[in-house]
């Protein structure tokens, strides 16, 4: 019953990291990838077209924002998703359970599911993980993702365990509701910062049986180190043949790590809500663009980079553009950091396929300066 | 010391529509046409890309807006507009006069030039017609501008003819402070809805001489009727063999009114502003995208257009981004309305060249409907 949709291409030797390809009714992706978020069915600024010039080929849509507006009956209505948003590569969508444990102005968990109050309206829902399954088919997304329970930092053992049991039962329901035959729905690993939960949670996903694993509640406030720790951990305890995906991490730094600890697949929302704050990404580290040293600064914001931004406008103009609140300021920031990541994931495969995945890693940090201007969760909260 | 900047091709029998040629330092361009808005050194939501794809060759910057943000002495350190904003086309700047009618806090108008408080930070300014055209030359504008006032709708006919008199007197200091020889510069007729001051003002500016003239204080509130009698007078008092530009109209009924009575050039932020607010604009008449009867509107924005969003896009999809305030909302609805209006500006000087004109005035009439969802004024003004 499960998909046979991924192939692994190569393993380095001196890391975890590892090429894959991951086929989807919409294309087949090289793994590892990261996925622009495409929360309303836009990635924010940008048209189709430009992310595929940047090398997007997987964009990551939230079910529980479509739900919400415009409704999943009418994008079922306007023939799915895809032809909606005129994108017609491979979707990602996931399923709400972070979305209704960071946005839902109220919720309330049972056995059955989640009574939530929309963030946009005040009006009362109520979502279980067979409907979440429904949805995200309904929406025609090529991978789909379990409702999950996203446990918040710090958590007691006795609530990491009760949410990670609450998770496998609904896995388990979500398992059976999937009807689509061609569409992959990925199980999520939970267990907060607790190794021996993150394990019982891995063991049991697996045994569930999924097209692909994902870890989630990572990013939710731990200090990093702890998210490396369980990284480090539960992609081991994933299976070796089905693609990995760590949940809402983006930073290039992390992807760098995250790659060389074996994970496939990456989504955040860093590089494009980033970008709309003035925060820029360069192989040198990250820049803020609205500083007064770039006023008058003629050079782009990356010397190497061949970004649509990077061949056009100067530092000057785009912090112009930044001051002056100015439409095309996102557009032009949102290019060049989706370009920059996703370039990095290139580099990342290619150096994996040529067997020096380490003397990449190497490099990546040799380009880097000691110290960034700003800190980056500064950047994507405000 | 005029520039031999215009040539005309041809003139309409049945109408007193032209077809010409307007020569600038970055290329030649057929009158009549459409000046986009690009107030800030971008024409909001689009790249210069788009603003060409449109049909866009000419577009509009303000002097007073780049005089304060980011500062004249900025952009030409950084080679001038051209380079700064990566539009190698022509650029036509305003002077100034209209935005301290419509944006300065607080102006006070001297024989010398005018007292203002910025609108961005509370600053206090001064500006003289000398500076004007300094300005207008240190950003290496194509087609300047001279300083005039630009008087409120109603006004008396004392405070019409003082401000025309002064206005006079601004344009002879503006035509002597000209350094280049390569630029344009463009004098003003005001007068308000008075007919003989129009006449005097007209004739005045024809004897300083200019490159081309303007016709300034029209769509200051004034009823369509008025404007369209002033305009039909005071288009023919201006000089057959220079290109007379007609500023702040560009409804489209206006721009095929307006052509008719002899206009060459014409600028507006409704197109643009008007998308941004949700106002679109196809052969049958305008619609307002937010209304919930396209809330499941499988069709294009027009049927008949072959721009990039009617090409790809529903109206329930862009429906759907408005009502989520989405940047590609803003992108696709300026994309459409500037091709729109540009597509129209072609279509007019097409039936010029094949002495048609009539018959396409009619022919666009035709197309309309009896009502338009929304009026104009309600879209641009909020």
């Amino acid at each position: 019953m499960l998909m046979n949709n991924f192939t692994l291409i190569r393993r380095d030797n001196l890391t975890r990291a590892r090429l894959g390809l991951l086929d989807t009714p919409h294309g087949s992706v090289e793994t590892p990838f990261f996925m622009p978020v495409g929360t309303l069915a836009t990635v924010k600024a940008l048209t189709p077209e430009e992310i595929l010039e940047a090398g997007g080929r997987v964009i990551l849509a939230n079910a529980y924002h479509l739900h919400l507006r415009p409704g999943v009956e009418l994008i079922r209505k306007m023939g799915g998703l895809h032809r909606f948003m005129h994108w017609d590569r491979t979707i990602l969508t996931d399923s709400g359970g972070f979305q209704l444990y960071s946005l839902a102005d109220f919720r309330k968990i049972s056995e059955e599911g989640v009574h939530f109050r929309s963030h946009l309206d005040g009006s009362m829902h109520f979502i279980t993980p067979e409907m979440a399954v429904e949805i995200q088919e309904d929406l025609g997304a090529d991978i789909m993702m379990c409702l999950d329970e996203c446990l918040g930092y710090p958590a007691t053992r006795k609530e990491a365990e009760e949410s990670m049991r609450l998770t496998l039962r609904w896995a388990r329901r979500c398992r059976r509701a999937k009807k689509t035959l061609d569409r992959a729905l990925f199980g999520i690993v939970q267990g907060g910062m607790h190794a021996d939960l993150r394990s019982q949670s891995a063991e049991e996903t697996r045994e569930i049986g999924f097209d692909g694993y994902a870890v989630g509640g990572v990013c939710v406030g731990e200090p990093k180190s702890s998210m490396m720790e369980i990284l480090d951990q539960t992609l081991q305890e994933l299976p070796v043949d089905r693609p990995r995906y760590v949940m809402g991490v983006g930073a290039p730094e992390d992807l760098v790590e995250c790659v060389a600890l074996g994970a496939d697949m990456f989504d955040c929302v860093l590089p494009t809500r980033g970008a709309r704050n003035g925060l820029l990404l360069t192989r040198k580290g990250r820049l803020s663009i609205k500083n007064a040293r770039y006023a008058s600064d003629e050079s782009p914001v990356d010397e190497s980079c061949q970004c649509y931004t990077c061949k056009h406008y100067s530092r000057a103009y785009l912090r112009h553009l930044y001051q002056s609140k100015e439409i095309l300021a996102m557009r032009l920031n949102t290019v060049h950091n989706l370009f920059y990541i996703l370039e990095l994931m290139q580099g990342i495969r290619e150096s994996i396929r040529e067997g020096r995945y380490a003397e990449f890693r190497r490099e990546f940090y040799m380009h880097r300066r000691q110290e960034s201007e700003e800190s980056t969760m500064q950047a994507i909260s405000s």
